[in-house]
């Protein structure tokens, strides 16, 4: 991803929180030569050293990405800025936050260790409300999908949130925004 | 993209409509062998023919872009489903909208095309705002990106809003996404 200095974000500590925080993203490989790509929950491991998924068996994208370089794109909130809100003169642009991991996919079938990746991906995404659904899943439902793992080889992480802006229009943009409803990106910008 | 039968939308000014509203997306292609995404708004054009937008010239993925086939990726918002929301047993799954485009990749480097487009994107930006920014680039500015037009050559469109659920949970779902501020995603659900 082209990343301009002023976006470009190295802390680790901040980088991972981003891949929890935003684990529905793309799984971009090639199948017969064509690009594609999957929208799936991602799940990094407790190592930091990969991300989990699974894939319908019908699911194409599987049959060859084994052994494949693949790009998972993770993408957070994300609105037009109007230069019109700003202080000083400037020109439209958008803010957005995105990481990008480079790694090679490896498949497996193993029902076990496909059981033990749906349930820790549902305790995650269970664990915010008062009553957690329990896992339980069918054999057969088991059987229909496929799990991946990428190696997280390279990382790239990018947060375009108007730092090459002055702090007033920074303040005006983060006030614009909540007032458009953007709320998610507007915490965003407070917190960077 | 994977598509099962009842995640499938086939008719064009849905389609249309979704890519006029969700058109910041990626641009992914692949440069010297290895693949590459860029974050970028899209503008489609008034034929519906062409998918336009722009890359700094800083941006690598631009060298060698021309006349690739590339996958344009539009996403609209998502969100986590518990089965927990459901009357009837059930999983849990993402709900989702998204569009992807293949079609060829043509770059222009004409300084009047070039301030057409982004004047273009201004204006549709804008339109929402009371009193509009005036475009106002100067040539500098336009000097440092380059226009990409796509074909679109192949559509395809998948909205996951629990069409495979029956009715009283589809209810229960978008009173639910509602409830947890997911107010776009939920509008999608009752609108289709």
């Amino acid at each position: 991803m082209y990343i301009p200095r002023h976006f470009e974000v190295t802390d680790d500590d901040q980088i991972f929180a981003f891949i929890e925080a935003n684990g529905f993203g793309q799984l971009i490989s090639s199948v017969q030569g064509k690009l594609f790509s999957s929208h799936i929950p991602f799940l990094l491991s407790s190592d930091r050293l990969k991300l989990v998924g699974h894939l319908a068996k019908q699911n194409p994208q599987h049959t060859d990405i084994d052994n494949q370089e693949v790009l998972v794109s993770l993408q957070g909130p994300h609105s037009y800025i109007s230069p019109s809100w700003y202080n000083y003169p400037g020109v439209p642009t958008w803010n957005y936050q995105a990481v990008h991991i480079y790694g090679v996919c490896q498949v497996f079938d193993d029902r076990e260790k496909i059981k033990l990746l749906v349930d820790s991906l549902t305790g995650k995404h269970e664990s915010s409300f008062q009553n957690p659904w329990q896992p339980d899943y069918k054999d057969s439902m088991l059987g229909a999908i496929i799990g991946i793992e990428v190696s997280i080889d390279d990382i790239q992480c990018k947060y375009k949130l108007s730092q090459n802006r002055p702090a007033r229009d920074r303040k005006r943009v983060i006030e614009q925004l909540e007032k458009s409803g953007s709320i998610s990106l507007a915490r965003a910008m407070r917190h960077w």
